[in-house]
């Protein structure tokens, strides 16, 4: 017999006798409240909650969030699947920010890795059945409808990035992408280098479009040209990384500089500009974005835009705490980004 | 006003007015079977389940969980902080294979992240709110009373690695890994290796005391020696390795093989062999444990003791799945190991 099955298991839990009777009210009362019915008055509704939290009543926690509707958890989730959330230590930061501060906040967080339609359904079901009070949404593509099919059965959510379509309904933390990027693209037009191409990221993400923004933005200012030939789309990672590097090397061999949107996306170049013996920044300089740990032990170490990893993911859980809690927190919150010099550029 | 607290959140759910007039009973007995009260035949509560499964009554369904006491859900709980999580490919490929084997039976997957004492609380708290119906509890470190806490609560769990002080209480998925800690030994001295070091996993968790076991067996049964200046504790982790090999040189600079319990482990001690001038194989020889990517990957390609992770992960799920629906599988599943040889050793 499985536990869950076990006649004993709910021994010792306070019948609802119990807690009508240290509610002062009676049994249809408690049952009326405890249900979530709505022909209770505030009073007894209140003193029967107080008397089943003061009995201890936690065994019977899906009772309470029938009341409360709190599960007292937010769901984490990353629209991406176990490979690329495992290969980008993006994810392990913002996941360690949003851990400690639902942690803070007395808050269960789950992480759900949802990268296809069958996750989705799955966790769309688990949300609308109450187990969850919000949902922190990590990496979305394109137009994604998770977040407002979630706010539509009552789960309010906070976006990483911001959203792709942006009807000023959806509350979103994100790193100042356009502002970084620019940065980057200045950093390298400074040192001299006239012919810029970049390693986008996905363009189904708006960090990826915002990046690519910031640089063109740098280059129209500089008054340098940006022929499509210098702009190769990548995806975050490495062999993207790498790939897109290989093609832009073949294009347009007199390129002298390289921004591109993610450190592993720069690593990825950095080793394709050595195995076709470009000397890096001596011949083309690079800078990446993220500033994680690999920046600084690539060869050479890289010159990168810092976000605040930890930081956006401790701040989107913040902002779903006060959603759940009745606040008003800003709908964008966007957070500065710095430059790192190191020797790619 | 926060979307969970809108008034119309509800709307269209069906009343328990309507659940009870379908199930052919009164309004008081269709309350009493959702929430969850002995008191009623057994005809009357399958009527009315069957009433709010037909009028799709999934927006309460908290109130399905008081009765069948089910959420559709499972946790994914590891005793690891994010850096180690992210940091080993293990964690990885075990919740993928769960994940999959997870939305096969329908379920939802929580992946849990609980490496200190208000992590547990925390998740227990959660737990026993009937929020999960069992959990996959991974990288358990000494003598854990978190699964016995989780199963006196009704919530059945499985180990990833067999119980630390096993009492016939607790189910488990493991790899052989004394045996395929033997393999790797072997195959040292098969090759003629002859002072044999060994760089172990965490010695407070069994897969750590299993492969030192497997080590020894094989140095025993050939006759060789295994003072404990040939051991040096590590923890599963590249920078453990490499502080373990550098341990191991100055003390027996004259070992000329080395059995890692771990890719990572095996790489930290290649990084240390190659720096201090020893060649690998020919002066000393590594086989790791795990065959992750990285042991394709190194310099040299890493021979090792491949298991199968992503495996034991699905096997984990299935073992938990069948113990929630009434099930009986073994209590202990231990799973196959297989020599991966490259040019390591």
């Amino acid at each position: 017999m499985a536990p869950a099955d076990r006649p004993d298991a709910h021994e010792g839990r306070p019948t609802l006798e119990v807690v009508a009777a240290h509610a002062g009210v009676s049994r249809a009362t408690a049952s009326r409240v405890l249900r979530g019915a709505s022909n209770v008055s505030e009073q007894a509704r209140e003193a029967v909650l107080r008397a089943a939290q003061e009995l201890s009543y936690t065994v019977n926690r899906a009772a309470r969030s029938l009341v409360t509707r709190r599960s007292d958890s937010l769901a984490f989730v990353v629209a991406e699947d176990e490979q690329r959330l495992f290969g980008d230590p993006y994810f392990a930061g913002i996941l360690r920010g949003a851990h400690a501060a639902t942690a803070e906040a007395g808050l269960q967080l789950l992480f759900v890795v949802a990268s296809n339609a069958g996750d989705r359904a799955q966790f769309e079901t688990y949300a609308r059945g109450g187990h969850v009070d919000g949902a922190l949404l990590v990496s979305l593509h394109g137009e994604d409808r998770l977040p407002s099919r979630l706010e539509a059965m009552g789960v309010p959510t906070v976006l990483n990035g911001r959203p792709f379509r942006d009807d000023g309904s959806l509350y979103s933390v994100d790193s100042d992408n356009v502002g970084g990027a620019r940065a980057a693209t200045e950093l390298l037009i400074a040192r001299g280098a006239r012919r810029i191409a970049t390693i986008t990221g996905p363009l189904d993400m708006t960090a990826g479009q915002d990046r690519l923004a910031g640089y063109q933005r740098a280059l129209a200012a500089a008054g340098l040209a940006a022929p499509a030939s210098l702009v190769a789309e990548g995806d975050f990672s490495h062999e993207g990384g790498a790939r897109a590097m290989a093609r832009l090397l073949d294009t347009v061999p007199e390129l002298d500089a390289v921004f591109a949107a993610s450190d592993l996306t720069a690593h990825g170049a950095l080793q394709v500009l050595t195995e076709r013996g470009r000397r890096v920044p001596d011949d083309v300089a690079v800078v990446g974005f993220d500033d994680v740990r690999l920046a600084e032990l690539a060869i050479p170490p890289l010159t990168t835009i810092r976000q605040p990893i930890e930081e956006l993911g401790r701040r989107m859980a913040e902002v779903l705490v006060a959603r759940i809690n009745g606040g008003h927190p800003d709908l964008a919150t966007v957070l500065p980004t710095e430059v790192v010099r190191r020797r790619s550029a």
